[in-house]
């Protein structure tokens, strides 16, 4: 075990890189079935604690949780003329089961707007069963067979929430509520400063009337969409007949919503953070926040020593709910160790031997400056690591937010944005005339695509010449290659 | 709403009752394809509580959450000979995906073992690399069309442990520590006394070398299988060549284990507590712990009152972490409100108007005892709700130990045996031969299945006739008919 192999360059080959690192920290395999991954126990830890804090937010919000089935009949996919179009290339369908030949085939599904609004139609009849707000943690299949772990599978983890509501206003409230909690998501817990914006007509969800989406800008200066929040109007109320008698006993249709986070987020952590020495894990979200590390010792007093010795710093941290883990395992050098505490990103590392044990002291380090070694005294110890994680925490978010800015550039013309795609590969900020040929023409010439126009950008109307067309646009919108 | 009937009578058709609760307390609904449910937000609610707990138990005991793919090849289901017999009848196969037809068809999971140990065959080298203990919360899909919710549908929720040892004593000490906590799941917090043991080879599950289970009795004498706990042996070591390096450096097959409990608890959960008034939850389950509803009061000045007083009792609640939730919903009848809060199980339900107010006291009543209302002071009504919950939690799991006994009965001959079963429907204790042929004819005679042989029997040597061939036999089992 001692000879694991060393990671590629993260600046050198940053695919490379990402897939060694995935296998070195132990996050995920790849699955018996093409496209499929194994999430595997300290993967799904990240994912578990980002299920905990962002399903807190939702309950505290009023949302509620429920399950509706992964079966759906193709027929009820295919009532919303451009969801179906939107999907249909994606989906893995079930035609046999219990030993037959289904007479209607059942998709698996890709998201569950078609089954939840089969049954919000029969749930809502009133105004008073309005709002109504419902999310789902699940799996849903996208068949995807160019696997890249977390970023691209044919399964993933997800939540989607879907909500009806009275009014258009309402549910435009909901809309921004959900992007906003991502948004916080992202900044507070990954601590990756994302961009924020609504999405092209030719990138909007199908079936959407307006999509917002989380941009996160990837070291390698391409773009990671982290999230999405639809307003889908009464695009799916129509064709599922969701409605309900309002206020003045009349018959209207209800205004959705649907929005969604999923494991793909994962990716986008691993990616923004890690080094060429492994993961660098935010401490909200690390599964371990402080690793304690003994030395090596043969000598059975020393260990006994170190034993209660650790089990005194446990406590010190216990008291501030730091999560931790130890290490003891004198079958494995200090090295070794060492180096697998920073593979796996626990933002602090608590190296303690025989000095440490008679000056009561410990000897400190932070996975983001691993070069610095500080002396800690036992008394206080829990405090100062706490105000140690949120340090890291903050100055993790800080070295993402220059990443974006250094990895975004606004450009005038196209053959600079050719250039800047070319070259350099960032975001680029331009003006764009809004037509969908230039659109796909700027693809099919840079691979870049529209990827939001940020939020505060949305009403602008400071007219400026397009990037490509020059003809006349309203708003700078953000263009980049995309995973 | 006013108008929602009334639940047909419990003791006159148990499963009529059992559908019109599902429906009337917003627990479950059908889906849109045969054989599928929606979970509601209470009835999940209800999951939710219960995946807490027992995941809080799992990692305590060093179990590690993961997550494998849903979809798996047809080839690795059938590399196991009497695993794919078991489940190949239950199958739902995905025969294309992405708009083509897949060179190997993909089985939606309706279990894990080859998924993950196609993996563990990867993972496990040495001896070092064990004990390795998995487990997973997902959703499982096993083709059944007579769709009773909960405890028959096509698709179900579920945790399934899984867990690879040196030994045969490690594994069979986990296969034992798992039935354990799902014996005290089942005691502790659905308040359900339940029969523990060990499966006949014919209700083994496929593949396993032993099977123990938790049998719940429900109130019309039929059995409900509550959860099992497998140890595998090398059966499925052998054909999925997962070996290790013991500590001698000689190749070993592992020895395994897998565990599960799923959405069909909640069945026997709502079938053993509920009445004609409605649910009954345990405390330690119910989403809500007590409902606080206020009187009809059209008068802004008592409303105010009573608004303010619901604040002062919610805080004396939160005190004791008491989980509550509030009806002051004056459009809706005194009368109909309590209805819905019976309708829902709430264990304890709080009345207040203006006497309440201006004396300081609540009027409390216990669902588990409607008809007996109380006077309790607002001061220390914390502490006295709470000591409420626990005595209910008591009394529900003594009401149901005593219904396990009175439907519990020794028999010694056939006829009485037939009898029972045809008149009285209960669960028989009687010798066995073991033999094969006995239980099948025993079946086909009375639709009685063996269910276990209790764990207090297993050892048993105290020869008996067996109570169809008369032949020596060794141990009594259990009987009963089964869902």
């Amino acid at each position: 075990m001692q000879d694991k192999k060393m990671l590629p360059k993260k600046a050198d080959n940053i695919s490379d890189w990402y897939l060694s690192l995935i296998e070195r920290a132990d996050l995920a395999d790849y699955g018996p079935a093409k496209g499929t991954i194994v999430i595997k126990p300290y993967g799904y830890a990240l994912w578990e604690n980002a299920v905990h804090i962002l399903d807190s937010w939702f309950k505290e919000a009023g949302i509620q949780n429920a399950y509706f089935p992964l079966l759906i009949p193709y027929s009820l996919l295919e009532r919303e003329t451009s969801h179906i179009q939107g999907f249909s290339p994606e989906l893995a369908v079930v035609t046999h089961a219990g030993g037959k030949e289904l007479a209607e085939p059942l998709v698996v599904r890709p998201t569950s707007e078609t089954v939840m609004y089969e049954m919000f139609s029969k749930w809502i009849g009133s105004h008073r069963d309005l709002p109504l707000k419902i999310n789902q943690w699940c799996n849903v299949v996208r068949w995807e067979l160019r696997t890249f772990p977390f970023i691209r599978t044919c399964e993933f983890l997800w939540q989607e929430g879907h909500t009806a509501h009275e009014t258009e206003e309402e549910a435009m409230e909901m809309v921004l509520q959900a992007l906003d909690w991502y948004k916080k998501f992202y900044e507070e817990v990954f601590a990756i400063s994302p961009y924020i914006g609504e999405k092209s007509g030719s990138e909007r969800f199908a079936g959407a009337k307006r999509t917002f989406s989380i941009e996160l800008v990837m070291p390698d200066g391409k773009a990671l969409q982290g999230a999405t929040s639809h307003y889908l109007g009464q695009n799916f109320a129509k064709p599922f007949n969701i409605q309900f008698s309002d206020r003045q006993n009349k018959l209207q249709y209800v205004h959705q919503t649907s929005w969604g986070l999923s494991t793909r987020a994962l990716g986008g952590l691993i990616m923004t953070h890690g080094d060429d020495n492994g993961l660098i894990l935010p401490p909200r979200i690390a599964p371990y926040q402080v690793i304690i590390i003994t030395i090596n010792s043969k000598d059975q007093q020393t260990a006994a020593k170190l034993r209660a010795y650790v089990r005194t710093i446990e406590d010190q941290l216990a008291k501030e709910d730091i999560r931790i883990t130890t290490d003891s395992d004198n079958d494995k050098t200090l090295g070794y160790r060492m180096n697998e505490a920073e593979i796996k990103g626990i933002p602090v590392r608590i190296v303690v031997g025989l000095n440490e044990y008679d000056e009561k002291y410990v000897t400190l380090s932070r996975r983001d400056k691993l070069e610095e070694k500080q002396k800690v005294k036992l008394n206080g110890l829990g405090e100062y690591v706490r105000d140690v994680l949120e340090d890291i925490q903050g100055s993790l978010l800080e070295k993402s937010e220059k990443m974006k800015q250094n990895l975004t550039v606004d450009v005038n013309n196209f053959d600079e944005f050719k250039r800047v795609m070319q070259e350099e590969r960032k975001f680029i900020r331009a003006y764009w005339d809004e037509s969908e040929v230039t659109e796909k023409t700027i693809k099919e010439k840079t691979k870049a695509t529209t990827r939001v126009v940020e939020l505060e950008h949305i009403s602008d109307t400071d007219e400026g010449p397009c990037v490509y067309t020059g003809n006349k646009a309203r708003r700078k919108w953000l263009f980049a290659q995309a995973y």
